[in-house]
């Protein structure tokens, strides 16, 4: 079995270079680890995974979610804030004899086999003093493990004081930018910030194709809400069920998914919020259409050692793929208010946001008094300074000191007497609340969804390769080929391309080669409609329209071939 | 005149950050000069622009350009080899008693009003100190003028001899996977190469807020083509001439674009070669989409001194706007062969094409030819040697070495009977030519491109303040309304609103204040059309359409809605 699966992603990774999918940049230069180029095909293909996504997110929850684009470029403060200077770190360890650098953690996998995530650096070193590890390159003595930062750093402007980073998610733009967006959304709640853009991650050494890449587009929404009154998800947007593998079950050793819907996953606990499961739930249908079906993927609670150190709760889509097996196609974290929690304190700015009641509440709320005479009468001219440190007390503190039954309240070395100083209840008229939001996120990487379209279009049937690409994300929607290499039939053919490019419809021409190798080598592409000319179309201006995957044809109109394409793209469902 | 200018900039700003079009990034960490962020309105405009700009530049143009897509983070040799590292540069000093930095140019221009671009760092050095410049803010004493590159640095991966920099173009990823993309494109040219992303530019301290960005994102193409068979643009795909202003018009004052058409640009010498015309008519049509009508924008040649270092000819594309006045929309470079050809030199791989003749031809060539078995005799065990040197010779060496009648050729220490030596002319049969492309290049900068637009459609008409958005790029279509908030007047807006966002159009829903008061705030974002909802609505499914240029209103079924919404975008023309 492995032996064939292997052998399927070697065909793809041929087709995708031969044909223009992706492939190493820097090629000519030797290239240089993860980082890839899209070709022709791919970027049209990740273009309109983008714009699948955009429509998903932003456009069908225009009530609720909006886009922005922030820099890449980050100043220091930001990840000082975020924590990502402390905590995005992966253990590497140098060879002190050929000066290697390696993932500490990974060789330890590699050489033993023990899973070591979450352990400290000294824990690492102890286990490969212990087990013997050597530099798998050149047999060296590993040195200490020590943690390495995995984000690209830089300077900004022409002071060495200023230093920046690479973002390695888009999120901080969408923290940062907060307050800013909320008050021009007109200050309500749900709300939705969404970022299509460029993040970079400085991995020690990516060994796993267009699934680990050093620089990728993210697309990832933060998505604000009232933990308190968080509000029903529009579930009925979106039908289905969501399957979901729990922490607990594997644990406890359980592979075997369970089926739910979004509701009931919220109410039974499984998923903390209900937004969490919603987006959930949004993602497995945009998924969908890039040709991942229902029973295809699932979603992979992570233990709390996987996680990352903002979220409370974190499941990953996972989706199977050749070579790699499962890989995680999203990453749904519930955040909490971890980050503009953070922000608030870095920045020293109210991101809190505020929430009239709909009607005014009056609420019984504990205060502290003192009795100012007295106070006045017995401590003089220090008077102030003690009325200072009762007015910093708690209510809670007050009763607590009085609690003993003590007569003289000890406070900061004055002997206060306990009749000066007392708690009372007071009732006030409350118009709202000020509070943090609270945010969970769906996170997608865009060009691993590239990977995995392909992955799952792949068919060999028979002496046929091809890739049954979902139209819609498919990079050439059409192919216009004259039956025979005739001026009369080019002249016709051409027509017909002409009018496609005009209708907007991303299309190709070929005029080389037999009949049968053009219908080849546009299905290899994914092209999921094929119009030919041939001598009845001079006569009665039809063409042949054939399909891709049941290389059925049809005999339709010149003149509707770019109305009917449109509705075969639009109509078009995966089959499940 | 100027202070109404810097009027309606301050107020486009005012509207740009208070309606969410964009503001400076990091605001609650104090900002930091050159970034921007796109707000949710801004990020949707540019979302738009972009779309256009890959229709004009590769959609319409499928028969002979594609995209791709290529990292940020790049390694140093291909700014060794592009030339950046040298060449991309300004002068920067810095003052010795507050240590702040400055452009020596600028500072020498504002300080003198000198023009000193292309000047050395010695000769600005000697002007500072000629004319007693000093630090703008402290007085203090400034040092030398040093270059100062603008490339942001970092290291990819662990090691720090990795150096690696952010791209300040997308155009040397083109280069570098020029002989890829070629080869998939199965080697045809003429053949352009297309990019949209981020790039990044260090600027010491950008102040021009939208314009220059310290990171933007650009959409460029290098179109790459033989230069001694360029072949014959499309031009009539795009209709017009072009308004140019030379190069040698500049420099005897006149400001007064000439009008041609491409074909004559090129035939008359004006622009070196017709695809760097016929890029030029593109983009007039492109920025034409934005609302940047012909006579609003023309194409200035730069100075040999204001040319980058790779271009042997440029022209700047500029429209006018509020507070910069004439600014660069797009630029137009001839790279010539200089980009394949420093890449070949650096990596030494061959990046020449290879273009068959239509017909075999016979070519006479001159080869060197010598007389063995002589010189076997004569040289006996270093004849080989002697052979060696000999055919390293040019016919053109040989030629010379003999044209001064001597008997004896002196040949790295060794004397070669002349008769031993000599050129003949030999017939070969050719089949094809190896030559490296040539290269236009069209480049935009999307950021700017969405401040061009706000500032060309804003407009100040008596009480109403609007943009006048061209349709097809404004990032919302439609706003609905009720006409009063009652529920069942509400109710029926919703379904009105839903079924939009269901065909995919992008629009807002809005119930709050008057309705005059609402259509306002619509105008103020420039959504072109809005729909209300009345109590007629109720009694016959027709609503009010309202354009916002005109304030006129139609009724319409409800059930054409979209339709209509969209029949209206694709028809949108701009008056001139």
């Amino acid at each position: 079995m492995k032996v064939v699966r292997e052998d399927k992603y070697e065909k793809l990774m041929d087709l995708a270079k031969r044909r223009g999918f992706f492939w190493p940049s820097f090629e000519i230069y030797g290239g240089v680890s993860g980082f890839y180029d899209l070709g022709p095909l791919g970027s049209m293909l990740k273009e309109n995974i983008r714009r699948l996504w955009l429509e998903y997110f932003v456009v069908k929850h225009s009530d609720m979610a909006v886009a922005i684009e922030t820099p890449m470029v980050t100043p220091e403060v930001v990840f000082k804030a975020s924590g990502h200077l402390e905590s995005f770190t992966d253990p590497i360890v140098q060879c002190g004899k050929c000066g290697r650098v390696f993932r500490a953690d990974q060789l330890i996998e590699s050489a033993t086999g023990r899973k070591v995530e979450g352990l400290t650096p000294e824990e690492l070193t102890r286990i490969i003093k212990e087990e013997g590890i050597k530099c798998p390159v050149c047999g060296g003595e590993l040195g200490e493990v020590r943690l390495f930062n995995l984000l690209f750093q830089t300077y900004i402007g022409p002071y060495k004081r200023d230093v920046g980073y690479l973002r390695p998610e888009a999120a901080q733009g969408m923290f940062t930018s907060f307050k800013r967006v909320f008050t021009v959304m007109r200050q309500s709640l749900p709300l939705g910030i969404a970022q299509i853009g460029r993040v970079a991650r400085n991995e020690i050494s990516p060994r796993q194709g267009m699934i680990r890449l050093r620089e990728f587009t993210i697309m990832e929404m933060e998505f604000f809400y009232d933990p308190e009154e968080p509000g029903e998800p529009p579930y009925r947007r979106f039908g289905g069920k969501l399957r979901i593998l729990t922490a607990e079950q594997r644990v406890r050793g359980d592979e075997k998914p369970i089926t739910v819907s979004p509701k009931e996953a919220v109410e039974e606990g499984i998923v903390k919020n209900p937004w969490l499961a919603y987006w959930m739930l949004v993602s497995k249908e945009f998924v969908k259409e890039l040709g991942v079906a229902e029973n295809e993927t699932f979603f992979e609670e992570k233990l709390p050692e996987e996680r990352a150190h903002y979220a409370t709760q974190t499941f990953d889509q996972l989706v199977k793929v050749s070579r790699w097996g499962w890989v995680e196609v999203s990453g749904h974290a519930y955040r909490g208010d971890y980050d503009l929690s953070r922000h608030m304190k870095f920045s020293g700015k109210d991101l809190t946001v505020y929430k009239r009641f709909d009607e005014e509440k009056v609420e019984v709320r504990e205060v502290v008094k003192y009795d100012k005479a007295l106070i006045g009468k017995l401590f003089k001219s220090e008077s102030r300074k003690v009325i200072e440190i009762i007015t910093k007390l708690s209510p809670d503190q007050v009763k607590k000191l009085k609690s003993s039954g003590k007569e003289v309240l000890e406070v900061e070395g004055f002997s206060i007497p306990s009749s000066a100083v007392w708690v009372e209840e007071v009732k006030e008229k409350v118009t709202g609340r000020k509070f943090i939001p609270h945010v969970v996120e769906p996170s997608f990487g865009a060009e691993r969804l590239v990977f995995v379209a392909l992955d799952k279009s792949f068919v060999e049937d028979g002496e046929r390769t091809y890739l049954k690409l979902p139209p819609r994300i498919a990079p050439i929607k059409v192919a216009v080929f004259p039956l025979l290499s005739k001026p009369e039939l080019i002249s016709k053919a051409r027509e017909v391309f002409n009018a496609l490019l005009s209708s907007g419809i991303p299309s190709t021409y070929d005029e080389s080669g037999s009949i049968g190798r053009r219908y080849a080598r546009a299905d290899e592409v994914g092209i999921p409609y094929a119009v030919t000319v041939d001598y009845q179309t001079l006569q009665d201006s039809t063409v042949t329209l054939r399909f891709r995957d049941t290389k059925e044809q049809v005999r339709i109109e010149v003149s509707e071939v770019p109305t009917k394409v449109r509705e075969l793209i639009e109509a078009w469902r995966l089959e499940e």
